[in-house]
């Protein structure tokens, strides 16, 4: 409770002051305020800088105390040697939060980290809570509040992502947008020199427009308090994880980037474990996982179906899964006496079940739900998409009308596909991931399509170890809830 | 030599018979018809069906006896009961090559296996030489010669794809034109009755267009030759692969798909160490692969340089890379002497090399090739190559005429920042693989880049661990050949 408070302004502040705001475009100092106004920042915005008297069309105060009114939110951007003494006036001032995107203090040795203590006393000092140092800033899409550097505004949606590489948060709140999907929160959260990780999980944990969390970390400040924030918050929604400083090299780089100190990897996985936490093995990784978990039921259990319209997909798709701890079950009889109904007389009677050239839509849709209602199958999934479209020919068009308008009968036919999918898994409680490519769209279709299924918080994955990878996330989490 | 002379039809015909030609748009009869036609195949096409007489423009011949010269090669898409007779009559024809479509033997069990060994013991009786049967066709695009599905053609180039899986011929073949590639030959082997993987491998071996090879299988008929006939080829050329049956139901899915006996992963393992095969885990990593071998040199050793201009970046490439055994080694002092003439006062001074923000792109430059020339470090890796293109602000365009042309400006600048860094690459001998997003451009933008990219055989992979699985594959091969 008094962590949402402290962390409150962070994401939806009403008015924010930038201190080091400039008008050289390659600075971050002009970047953050550019960024702040054209992502349509609703509240006042006060650019601080002695030297300048306007900047892109703002008033522009030499100094905090001379701001007319008190800002919910200080962002900091001035030299480290300056930065004290302007955490000074913003208590002074009586400013609570502020985002310090400066760096150059504990990741650079001992004098850094004295200077980064000195501002964290000033700071707690004066009641005010810190993101930083060193960090890329806060992204708050509902509040339409983007303290950021790059120039794409993802939109309002339901992922939190806490990053301590603003690199890395910036990538997974780019990649959600190009998706079709938007971000609750974003934090950039750098040395976590006042604020830590846990905090914002906590704050996240109990934010309403947030869904699923992604996290980012280099290592912990506070292993146990991880564990107790992390299983609480994983009772409540998802928490997905990226950690470096698995190697040495890779340990160095994080103490060398963030004055990190990675820890062990191993205790750190029987941490996750514990706490409910879901690791991925990349950034890509994490926000495929992600957008499973918006539509898809959880699995009872590890007992896998495989529907396949294409033979090498669903060996693959066998392959990972099984890799993953799936049981790819021997189907019961009477499940195969109903698929011999709808399949054609040669098909392979196994799981995966093979669709083999020619099955119609109909048909296949109905083999699915034969597969799913199989008291012995807890989860699905299904590869190559293709022949599961209500299109004449998914091939190429059929007539001149289909041709002139092909591209978006394509991608209306794959999101009817896979929201007749979503009805199953959604009728029957168990989730069904699917992998394909469309092999006959072009690129752009390619992405208009991830574009419109992320629209309705769907993906295909492309390939079926991707498919897998979200399985298992899905099956592990659910694991987690019915302990 | 023998080898070749059997091989050559199936990727150099001049004259092609099409039996069992269909008029049914769901059918293959039709559409690998219509894509033989479409994808400007020069020579003569002959459709075969008993009850048409003109598909798509052409005149149809009732029998293969009708044809009026001997066709180069059949392509046989008749049910499986009548493939015996057909393939009589083309080696009556005097035909020499077979591309089998037709599913429905060995993968089915004994009655098929028996009608499969029939037909194979009729085409090596007439001389013919038989790919598939089960098996979704030919590409060669040297030859404009497409015997395939989907309505797609992949341009001429260096990438032979050898894979038991139609579907991922497809989608390798697919995935390299939308990144700007193109193939020299892909072969969809289906149960390998007949010609084998390795009689693939040894054609691709000698093919004078192929430069790498990627090859899906799903097991072997004759392991000895395979590790004898890939180490042969190895030394000529790279052999890129993914096997699947890792699992116990990948296996049997394997057998239910191909009849494939898949072995023992781990022996398998063995072989490919042994031949100087790259292994990967997945068809994306696969390509990815493929495109780093067409301009990287080899490393001779392990040991990494890193620069980065994104922190968290730079540690997950420490990381990845370290995990794949490369050496993320200390900088020796005068190097880091160089850097600091170079890089703002409170750089990190160490390996990875973090640009820190502000880096200007000639100074970027400038710092690589101090790493690169320096005689401890074999290969390099650069992260976030936003910094390093040479724009004025590489977040936004900084005039109205930049606006006009932004999206032409984004993708020169990073073609010219690649070839700088392959230019770097070339005069020192070392590869340089380079991860990155490109945050200021949209979805379109990033396809337009990967593709121009993709023509001039460079690659951005998207993430740093697949940067350090590109880097791994070149130094095992050139641990191979040094061996």
């Amino acid at each position: 409770m008094i962590n949402a408070d402290r962390l409150a302004p962070l994401f939806t502040s009403g008015s924010i002051a930038v201190i080091g705001a400039s008008r050289d475009v390659t600075k971050w100092g002009f970047n953050v305020l550019k960024h702040l106004i054209d992502g349509g920042f609703k509240g006042h915005i006060y650019p601080v800088n002695p030297n300048e008297d306007e900047l892109l069309g703002r008033t522009v105060y030499r100094d905090i105390a001379d701001i007319p009114e008190k800002p919910d939110l200080a962002v900091v951007i001035v030299p480290p040697p300056a930065v004290v003494q302007v955490i000074r006036q913003c208590v002074g001032k009586g400013i609570r939060s502020g985002i310090v995107i400066t760096a150059g203090f504990a990741e650079l040795g001992d004098e850094g980290a004295r200077l980064q203590a000195e501002m964290v006393a000033e700071a707690r000092k004066g009641g005010m809570a810190l993101v930083g140092p060193n960090c890329n800033g806060v992204m708050s899409p509902w509040n339409r509040q983007y303290v950021q550097f790059p120039p794409f505004f993802t939109p309002p949606g339901k992922f939190a992502v806490v990053a301590q590489s603003g690199n890395v948060m910036d990538v997974l709140a780019r990649q959600a947008m190009l998706k079709g999907l938007g971000c609750s929160a974003c934090v950039a959260s750098g040395n976590e020199a006042d604020l830590h990780t846990e905090d914002y999980l906590e704050y996240m944990g109990d934010d309403p427009h947030t869904r699923v969390i992604m996290c980012y970390t280099e290592g912990f400040k506070d292993g146990r308090r991880f564990l107790r924030v992390a299983s609480e918050v994983s009772k409540k929604k998802p928490i997905i994880m990226v950690k470096v400083g698995k190697t040495q090299a890779g340990a160095r780089a994080a103490a060398s980037h963030t004055a990190s100190i990675a820890g062990s990897d191993r205790i750190f996985d029987a941490v996750c474990k514990q706490a409910g936490v879901i690791r991925a093995g990349s950034l890509d990784e994490m926000l495929d996982t992600a957008i499973a978990f918006l539509r898809q039921p959880l699995p009872r259990g590890r007992r896998l179906g495989i529907v396949t319209a294409g033979g090498g997909w669903g060996v693959l798709a066998a392959d990972a899964c099984a890799e993953r701890g799936f049981d790819v079950v021997k189907l019961p009889d009477e499940v195969i006496s109903e698929l011999d109904k709808l399949l054609p007389a040669w098909w392979n009677r196994g799981n995966p079940v093979d669709l083999v050239a020619g099955a119609r839509a109909d048909n296949i849709y109905k083999a699915v739900e034969v597969v799913m209602r199989c008291p012995e199958v807890d989860a699905m999934a299904f590869l190559s998409i293709m022949p599961a479209l209500r299109i004449r020919s998914f091939l190429s068009p059929s007539s001149e009308e289909e041709k002139q308008n092909w591209g978006s009968i394509v991608t209306e036919a794959t999101l009817a596909a896979m929201e007749e999918f979503n009805a199953l898994s959604q009728k029957y409680a168990k989730p069904l991931v699917v992998a394909s490519e469309l092999l006959f769209a072009d690129a752009v279709q390619d992405i208009n399509i991830a574009y419109a299924l992320g629209q309705r918080e769907l993906i295909i994955h492309h390939m079926p170890h991707q498919a897998a990878r979200a399985l298992d996330a899905l099956a592990s989490y659910s694991e987690y809830l019915r302990r």
